[in-house]
């Protein structure tokens, strides 16, 4: 099967011009077929503070109420997609931006309360429709895809970014040989986390098990690391959790 | 060659629920290939009053400083554009949303100081890439466009809808056997104002001469019925001037 990138960069990126400008300057450098997944809460706080409309985050998650869908759906899927394929065109990529609305890509569903926690218009997918990306894969378009789905019946829905990542990591698998990239502002997954020179160079599911008895990999990592074991599970080649720069970083895989 | 509609609906529809749910039902009955290009002039000038940015309109077009660019660009190409392809998808419309940036299909420059007036970022289109938007409708996809362009250096650009509705029409003429309509609050081209009974069927070059010089059409209509008989001498079969129901109205052909 032919290989293909899925790349996935956080809103700590995307806010920072100069950050941003470094990262597409190394996202245009990978050569064959690159799906580029992209976050954006920071920008969605900043423009709703100026709207007069409060941010509320449960575990890292935005609480998303009518008002906050009209700003991340203003925010993510026009303010910053917008801005990344511009900037991606200037550079020579054939950039498209895209929600889960857009040929109906990713469908997903209003997420149900539980423990008393309504997340309001937050999606949780249901599925991703692979063949309509392969198309426009196999048409040499470059995916830019927003953190936003839709549920079939006119609603967007707010989503994570990261799953949304991982999902069409995993759907793009039936056809493509996948790597699937997460950038952020560490080199890796560190064995020490206050120093980016120990990286841990690679994690199977076994290992894991060992890393995390030992208390090695905890905290937040340990989520990230198990939706990585999870997309390698589902036919996903390898997960790669690296720095912006793309060199170097964490390999999992079976 | 085989026909397509390009429908182009305005900024007053847009913000109307109702209004808009009418004409995407009107839209989605419409059959074969064709594609939807939207204003939402409005909707930003509302935004922008929320964010405190004064909207300044000069013979009909916005001046688009650096903050306004940033509202057109989150309204038009977020919250606009992808509430409308959500409500498309939910009629089972294969709906894609786009920018004059994605796929790099609209090129513009920034319009230059004339008359002492700056526009500031507002894009002149300088041509269109009808072979990409004719790969995105022969894999059955049907584009909606919002009002705006990129520059190719990576600046996005505020572009008027009708201009950008007659220039996909035009670019798209050297492929297929295009429609152009434009939907507005008023049956058509009207012979008198007052009475949404008069309208004029058929204008031709000839015929438009003789209205103008005879006062029937004036005022607004004049650079309206223009820019139609422009699009129709550079190969689109003809233009129609209708209601948001699409019943009707006025066509201009050669």
């Amino acid at each position: 099967m032919e290989k293909i990138n899925v790349i996935k960069v956080g809103g700590a990126v995307v806010e920072d011009t100069t950050a941003l400008s470094a990262f597409l300057d190394a996202f245009t450098q990978i050569r064959g077929k690159k799906i580029l997944v992209h976050g954006g809460g920071r920008k969605a706080t900043a423009i709703a503070g100026r709207l007069g409309i409060e941010s509320v985050m449960v575990a890292g998650r935005r609480i998303t109420d009518a008002a906050t869908l009209e700003v991340v759906t203003m925010v993510y899927g026009g303010l910053v997609n917008k801005g990344i394929v511009a900037a991606l065109q200037a550079r020579g990529v054939n950039a498209l931006g895209l929600t889960g609305a857009d040929m109906g890509i990713i469908r997903s569903h209003k997420r149900p309360i539980r423990n008393g926690i309504d997340y309001g218009f937050v999606g949780d997918v249901e599925y991703v429709d692979a063949t309509a990306l392969k198309t426009l894969i196999e048409a040499e378009v470059i995916p830019v895809v927003a953190p936003l789905t839709h549920d079939g019946a006119g609603t967007m829905l707010n989503t994570n970014a990261d799953t949304m990542a991982s999902e069409v990591a995993r759907g793009l698998a039936r056809y493509y040989n996948v790597t699937l990239t997460y950038c952020f502002e560490k080199a890796g997954v560190l064995a020490n986390p206050d120093d980016d020179s120990y990286v841990i160079e690679h994690i199977t599911p076994e290992s894991f098990a060992t890393l995390t008895a030992e208390g090695i990999i905890n905290g937040g990592m340990i989520p990230k690391v198990e939706n990585a074991l999870a997309a390698v599970r589902e036919g996903v080649t390898s997960v790669v959790i690296t720095s912006t720069a793309m060199t170097g970083g964490t390999k999992i895989s079976l």
